[in-house]
């Protein structure tokens, strides 16, 4: 199929434009003069920071960080451990235990690098004095069926931890470098892994409204440590604070901007549909299909020569058993069987390189794709209803394989329409 | 909630463009000098368009239509026949017969005034010699399965067929205008009911080529009437069509189109995504939600204010029992739990002005509507995951109503973002 160069050079900037390596390096803070650098993190992507950190670092480093069971990667020094996401367990329990001890006794010369990404705040469960883990297991149940939205959720889990909302950061005298991969609408720092490291503005009485907002269920005993001065967070403009500094490093509203940017040199008009579409993955790809055909035989909602771009993360529910594939590789099916006979071309990929149960990242589709399935006596129909998308990629040669990325900013898709 | 007048005002726009009084009005044929006017038509629309055109002809009507069981209506003297749809039935055979029969002894004085809309196929089921009723009702079972692009089905119904492909218009010396309702991407006339009235320059070898590409398993006596040169659809530039004239009056994207024009005198910037979006209803909704929070939050792909607008049919998986509402207001919940605190408005309709089990055509959500469902005590999610969106919207009265529009083009989606 054509333009497999062009998507792949997409998919590469986009990226590139999230490789934590690259982008901490623009960021790096000077080594202290005369204290010690320690590392902690959390988070999905924290372990493959703290080795990008280690390849670029100038001088001694030492820490911990704690990622998701399976997430894990070799490191020279500093400890990666594991632990459960996204319901919290006593691994994560400790991993917060351990984080908070390798900093605290830090002094004002030391630094501390923090490594955040999404996911960290199942990672780092540390429920305040009264309260257990179950019952901050319980609180992240009520939470996520509460249908609020992630920046009211972050508002209770502030005010109901020793760890969020700053606190972790507050416990040193050193200063706090703070690198975040975001996986978050509108990559706000203080959102994502419900900022360990970074405060906000928000109170424990905005915590108490979200409760009856929201009819949150909870405990008494956490509305009693909510009603308590001891659960006030610590405010962005707190002296502990005053030298901290937090840079977001990658985000998928960064990765789509990196791939307009190489989209609009080859001479396509880029389009950024959104970077956090959600939804089911073959009814997504319909949505996608119909746009770019209307701008195909209509020109619009934009005109030709275009490339759409939009990431999130899709789901898969499962219809068959055994099937192989991701759910970038059924978007990638549905919408090739939409787009049969037009001049469009597309890629859809995990930006981790692991697209579901195979090794692959993605897949190309475009207008040929369904006629080249039937040309090898594949149903691409019945392959898409038993979620084996792979097996029809493999078949056509149309298998996108990049091996691990070393970053996560979850789905990517380019469609060309030519 | 806000902006209701000018959601209301977009809808009755698209409808508008879509009313068969207005849109043939237009284009009315005079009367024959000398002969008789003969009205034919079928498809899910053509009962209404009947009736819409015994309003509006200023002599002396005959005739006979056929629409889908239950979507009869009130005609003065064009006769209503109902059959089944989407799998044909004897009672498609015998209407088949009755059209045909009504202007096969007519003149060259005479008018035939053919009113044909989507689903006329199946309501005109009409085998060549040798071939049964259930050998169409099979046929019909290996296209819808096969894959096929609706232009690729129909080169195959309409050399399978002694109605199709223009034959019908071929029957009689009389002079055939056409009106169409479309249901068809890119409105193509030929397309829309198998073009019973409209032929095509396909051929029977394009049907044999079809038949190959797609590895139909047809039974031997479609495949030897396609080698029969008996099965050859008269041309476009047979002298029997010379006279004849058709008019597409209403599509989908005539409708945006006109819902567009409305938006920009009011100052929003129009944008169709699409007229021929498919998918299940809530995941379609997560796609829009997604774009319209990339418009709000960062001005991409367009600035605000802004409206989007599309059209085309989505479906819902029932998941529960007993839910009131449709595919519409199912679309309408699932926004507006995805918009919640954004400055975005919505509208999404069934253009027939009934939408699912109740009389409503469809329903208004903003920002503000999930927060107001928590007001009253109702669960968004939980009465999504029924399929029960009617009792969210009635409950903050948001419900929109407006009788039977007398057309049909589909949904109708318009979102407002300020």
């Amino acid at each position: 199929m054509q333009n497999k160069v062009l998507l792949e050079k997409l998919f590469a900037a986009a990226v590139s434009a999230a490789d934590p390596v690259i982008e901490m390096a623009k960021n790096l803070p000077q080594p202290p003069a005369s204290g010690r650098t320690v590392v902690i993190g959390a988070g999905k992507a924290s372990a493959q920071m703290a080795a990008a950190l280690e390849r670029i670092w100038p001088g001694a480093l030492s820490g911990v960080v704690v990622t998701r069971y399976g997430f894990g990667c070799p490191t020279q020094s500093i400890e990666v451990l594991e632990a459960s996401h996204p319901v919290p367990d006593v691994a994560g329990l400790r991993a917060a235990q351990r984080l908070a001890a390798a900093i605290s006794d830090l002094s004002e010369d030391d630094l501390v690098i923090a490594l955040v990404s999404g996911g960290g705040s199942a990672l780092l469960p540390a429920p305040p004095i009264g309260l257990t883990l179950e019952d901050e297991i319980e609180l992240n149940k009520i939470l996520l069926s509460s249908g609020a939205p992630i920046s009211a959720m972050n508002v209770v889990r502030k005010h109901l931890s020793t760890i969020k909302g700053g606190r972790l950061a507050a416990l040193t005298k050193a200063r706090v470098v703070t690198f975040l991969v975001s996986d978050i609408p509108g990559d706000n720092p203080a959102y994502i892994a419900s900022g360990p490291t970074v405060p906000d503005a928000s109170t424990r009485q905005d915590a108490l409204n979200v409760v009856a907002r929201y009819r949150l269920d909870l405990p008494g005993a956490m509305i009693d440590h909510l009603r308590s001065p001891l659960a006030e967070a610590p405010k962005p403009q707190a002296p502990e604070f005053a030298r901290n500094e937090h840079f977001v490093i990658a985000s998928s509203g960064k990765s789509l901007e990196a791939a307009a940017e190489v989209a609009r040199t080859h001479g396509y008009d880029p389009y950024i549909l959104s970077d956090s579409i959600e939804g089911e993955a073959r009814d997504v790809a319909l949505v996608h299909a119909a746009i770019a055909r209307e701008i195909a035989t209509k020109g619009r909602p934009f005109s030709k020569p275009a490339v759409l771009l939009s990431g999130g993360e899709t789901t898969v529910s499962l219809r068959g058993q055994g099937g192989r594939g991701g759910r970038n590789g059924e978007f990638a099916l549905a919408l090739g069987l939409a787009i049969e006979g037009y001049d469009i071309s597309a890629l859809a990929a995990d930006t981790d390189g692991t697209d579901g149960s195979e090794s692959n990242a993605g897949a190309f589709v475009d207008g040929t794709t369904a006629q080249r399935l039937r040309d090898v006596d594949l149903d691409g129909r019945s392959l898409l209803d038993r979620n084996d998308s792979f097996p029809a990629f493999l078949a056509l040669d149309d298998i996108f394989h990049t091996g691990p990325t070393g970053t996560n900013v979850n789905d990517f898709r380019a469609i060309l329409i030519i």
